[in-house]
């Protein structure tokens, strides 16, 4: 049962959302650049990179949600995204992006891990700066994200089917609100 | 050095807000709302909030920098601060206060750390819904600050002088950035 009363009976972020939207709206807004906007990373490994963190902090909303979304979007799909949850080292991924991985395991754990040597193999491997700032920040964009879902206390259902709607809702639609909320909000 | 080339030489996160203009946008207006918007919680004991975990988080930049804001804005000025980074439990701050700063606490443990017993002494000592909710998001917000500032290992000067500064003009003009910076990131 979530640690305040919220206005909604829907789960995890989304009821946090509509709480409070002139929280909700910058939130969105972020999570819609950071994993939809125009970059050179896929969208599914920018899900991907989501998805471990998530996973990380034992964020099942989080974790499960971002999850299905990577794997809708990977060629690999879920066996990729459950084999970089065992181990990114050993996945079926690109050099780059166990790199870039292995950067966000460190932000997960605080940003001062986050070392040279790790920044400069996601180099090597064919990472641009703007990747890796984009890395860091999604990865640190779900340290606060994950904190925000299970530090309230919000609902996280557990049937896999709800998280795979949602992954194609999110993907249809996108992470900003649709228009008519929006205008509800405003 | 930052583990990426930054366009400026500004200091922390200023130099990122800059380097990304598209998630700094979301980023200062997510920081606007929460520690200066309209709400029941003093600036500067949001602030105080801001401080305490970048202070847990090993944050300096972040830390001397909250920490600056929430000292020009408390009657007790820096001496709560530091009572405040030394034990909570014991600073001269209201039992409402101690009890969310302990909260704050838990979420930069992680989210599951927060329990339903330590919102429920949040709530007896005061505490409304929203602030418990909005102590839990700045909590979780400057948990993802802190990693994207210390993870691109941007520069945190050490001269206590250039927070109070960096405080005076936050204090005054708040976080979204000016209006002649805000036109030429758009």
């Amino acid at each position: 049962m979530p640690h305040i009363t919220l206005d909604s009976e829907e789960p995890g972020i989304r009821g946090l959302l509509g709480y409070r939207p002139e929280t909700g709206r910058p939130l969105s807004e972020l999570a819609e650049v950071l994993l939809r906007g125009p970059g050179t990373l896929a969208r599914g490994e920018r899900e991907l990179i989501a998805a471990y963190v998530s996973s990380l902090n034992g964020c099942r909303y989080c974790s499960s949600s971002h999850g299905a979304c990577a794997a809708a979007q990977l060629p690999g799909g879920m066996a990729v995204v459950e084999q970089v949850r065992a181990d990114p080292g050993t996945a079926a991924v690109t050099a780059k992006l166990k790199a870039l991985l292995a950067v966000a395991a460190a932000v997960q754990q605080g940003g001062l891990s986050v070392t040279a040597e790790l920044a400069g193999t996601a180099r090597t491997a064919g990472a641009t700066d703007l990747e890796i700032h984009d890395t860091v920040l999604i990865a640190a964009l779900f340290c606060m994200l994950n904190r925000y879902v299970d530090g309230l206390a919000t609902v996280a259902p557990e049937d896999p089917a709800v998280y795979a709607a949602g992954a194609q809702r999110l993907i249809s639609q996108g992470y900003l609100p649709p228009p008519a909320h929006a205008a509800q909000r405003d």
